[in-house]
């Protein structure tokens, strides 16, 4: 390695970090009833509180230029010091051109074209890569001192089914770079990769995936024990101690709904048990010793350790992944953004006491990709500071200025959207009342399939032309091609 | 950085590659009668001579296969040894399931699961982003020892129309690591990304791109101009001298069609006219005088430039380009495997004298992205040596035992395809007749789109069984999900 540059990369890692999600949403309570489903299906079967969605002027590339564009003034980063911009997404909405390419409209504007990375693509999985792409890329010899940014933007709908309430949407952006407040501990890592068939989108038509919600589950299990697994042989051939959940402070899952984020923390805490771990206390002995010699299938199909192990857990399941689980279980699955949003959810509710601790992560995309990696936590100075990244993340406020609208409502919107993907030639409602200033909208798709984004008048400006015109209502400037 | 791991990782980059195409492929100049087109449109017009295109037995899925398969077993590569395994490709299949996912049941096999790495997507550009991507993670702290492997796949095929001689494909496969042949100069690169419609696909049930043929060649050439501008720029900072094409031996490109090609030498040959390089002679600066006044936009449009600056640039173009474009003249695009494709060229032709000598490579995807990057060569040792890698590529042979199809029986093979795009439930005529041994092909999709692949027979088990079995043909072992 280039040694003269080796000073200015310690604790390479999340700088700052912002969330986006769409204000309009719908209560998992009301689409409970509206489906016709047995009550608490949805609230305690999937442990959804509401799901957020996409309206017709929304999508993953007005969402995404909507969050960066948010991330860059409220941390007061000059477009000119990106020198990589990466995108996670499997929300598809032009096969070739990447979303990437988009969001280089925010750049362009200052001269700034010499900016690395494309998309990353592997369902929930591709922010995850785009994210250890811009950390290798700041800890490369090709590293030119200006910051990584990390996008991570998914609408995820499904055909009317069980499948539905899994839905959700957002766009997360990370700034990356050394001297991080969220720093990766590089050693400790472990992936899991395989062939499988468990979620997947063939029907190139359809905005909607193929699910096998079964096998999902279960390879999301598997490939969390496989990861577990690994992670900490590999930590214990470099720090020498057994690794177990009392070595980390939290836990975040990637979440499709709550539900499988609690079994999953029940199974690291069997996979513990099983790894005669000290810190499993002999209650939990007692009560998992009647799963002690199931075959790996029989355990990720017994109903009856999944109970026992859930109880024996529930405990550090409250202190270590509850803080997580704030996002994913009032927005629903964000696809790549769901990891991320749960992190966003302990920075927010934790940010005070977190310095010094470690979080452990774990990514998960169908088909199937994984790993499970390690964030060590210091609180950071100024912008870059975990007090500060809460206050923009401002979580509370976000979610308390939301819409919530009707499943009649929800419905006929998915409806629109079916006839509308993959569609050419059509002009949108441009309906941005429920939009918060500065927020990015679709406009329009012309007859060549070119998409047309407008503005909704930031903050500032909006105030300032209420004063001074009348109140006339402005949608800002243009933006489009 | 980690100083105790410094000293594995000097000259990383490319220590090996193998290179798979079609046996299936179509003559320009007959295709050119086939169309109607005048004599010499797509031979002197694009420059081509020869295409190669996926028989219904074939895609990118079993060409990326084929070609990692063969990498690991050339170059007796213990699949365990592989760490990090990425696919750049704009062929979509699944829009959600990465093929990096289905290239995991060679690795699954030997139990190595914990292997990094998705799909990175952008038009022709991902494979570049894949291979920029696994040389970070060689350099980055969270490198274990492992190689990388690289994966570039596409299948490129056009609506009826002018574009449609332009198609192509092929997989490419590069092994990652240090003290390697083929090693990166990382700090002489620049990239130049932006919002253009040049090239796209949002027509999702059809696999034809929408293309703009004009703008996207102009497109190309203001980002080559972009590139090179500023890889002079950070070169010279570096180095203290002013960079010409005299600075280095080969240029390649990303080969659309090889006229691109041509015009773009040219267009590096007036980047260092105007830029009033000492290299240029006093001929081609008379020649080129009348152009000196023209705007940027201006000199996109001369007809007279273009003729005026390849002629000047002929005598060049012979010595650092001509070599790169036997594959890309032969295959046609190759979208992602286009510009490795054309290193690889070089390679072949030029083992022997590669030593020392540096090749500036021109990555372009539309949408767009691009980047020039610069790659010092060195003759390297035993397997991983450039007359090794050379003779792997067999490139000779390998187009000498292609199989020349009538235009018309490439038109009905492509009237299938567009039939089969995204279907579900059909089997593959399952003809091998034509694959080398050890290759893999598809024979059927299931009800619920889920693709089956097989592998005809290796060579020495091919030779075995004939030896031994009265000659029945063999298509090899079930490769299935």
């Amino acid at each position: 390695m280039d040694r003269s540059m080796d000073g200015g990369r310690k604790d390479v890692g999340i700088l700052a970090m912002d969330i986006y999600f769409p204000p309009t949403c719908v209560l998992q309570e009301s689409l409970e009833a509206h489906d016709g489903a047995s009550k608490g299906k949805y609230t305690i079967g999937l442990g959804q509180d509401c799901m957020a969605f996409c309206s017709e002027v929304e999508d993953v590339i007005s969402m995404s230029m909507t969050v960066v564009t948010s991330l860059l003034k409220k941390y007061k980063v000059d477009p000119k010091m990106i020198g990589r911009l990466e995108v996670g997404s499997e929300t598809v909405i032009d096969k070739s051109k990447s979303i990437k390419t988009w969001l280089m409209q925010i750049f362009e504007g200052c001269g700034n074209t010499d900016i690395e990375g494309v998309d990353s693509s592997n369902a929930c999985y591709g922010g995850t890569a785009a994210l250890l792409n811009c950390v290798n890329w700041v800890e490369s010899n090709s590293w030119d001192g200006r910051y990584g940014l990390v996008v991570c933007t998914d609408s995820a709908v499904y055909a009317e089914g069980p499948a539905r309430p899994t839905g959700g949407a957002a766009a997360i952006a990370m700034l990356i770079g050394p001297n991080a407040p969220i720093s990766f501990e590089r050693k400790y890592k472990a992936s899991h990769m395989a062939h499988v068939y468990d979620f997947y989108k063939p029907d190139l038509a359809s905005e909607y995936p193929v699910v096998d919600g079964k096998l999902s589950q279960t390879c999301y299990l598997m490939a969390l024990d496989s990861c577990y697994q690994q992670f900490c042989k590999k930590y214990e051939k470099l720090v020498g101690n057994q690794f177990s959940i009392s070595d980390a402070d939290y836990f975040v899952f990637h979440s499709p709904y709550n539900k499988l984020v609690q079994k999953s923390f029940a199974r690291l805490y069997y996979n513990d048990f099983m790894r005669n771990c000290s810190s499993v206390d002999n209650d939990a002995k007692e009560k998992l010793q009647p799963f002690s010699n199931l075959t790996g299938e029989e355990s990720y199909q017994s109903r009856d350790l999944e109970k026992a192990s859930q109880q024996v857990a529930k405990h550090l399941y409250d202190i270590k992944v509850q803080p997580s689980t704030l996002l994913p279980k009032q927005i629903g699955n964000m696809y790549t953004a769901s990891l991320y949003a749960a992190l966003a959810s302990v920075l927010y509710n934790k940010h005070s006491s977190l310095d010094g601790q470690r979080i452990v992560m774990f990514s998960y995309g169908s088909g199937l990709t994984s790993t499970m990696f390690s964030l060590k936590l210091n609180n950071g100075q100024n912008l870059f500071s975990l007090s500060n990244i809460a206050s923009v993340l401002n979580v509370t406020e976000k979610l308390e200025s939301r819409h919530m609208t009707l499943p009649e409502k929800f419905v006929e919107t998915l409806k629109l959207m079916e006839h509308r993907y993959g569609a050419k030639d059509f002009e949108t409602n441009k309906d941005t009342s429920l939009l918060p200033p500065g927020t990015f909208y679709l406009t329009r798709v012309d007859s060549m399939y070119r998409r047309f984004y407008d503005k909704k008048a930031d903050e500032e400006i909006a105030a300032a032309k209420a004063k001074y015109s009348n109140g006339h209502a402005s949608n800002g400037y243009a933006n489009g091609h």
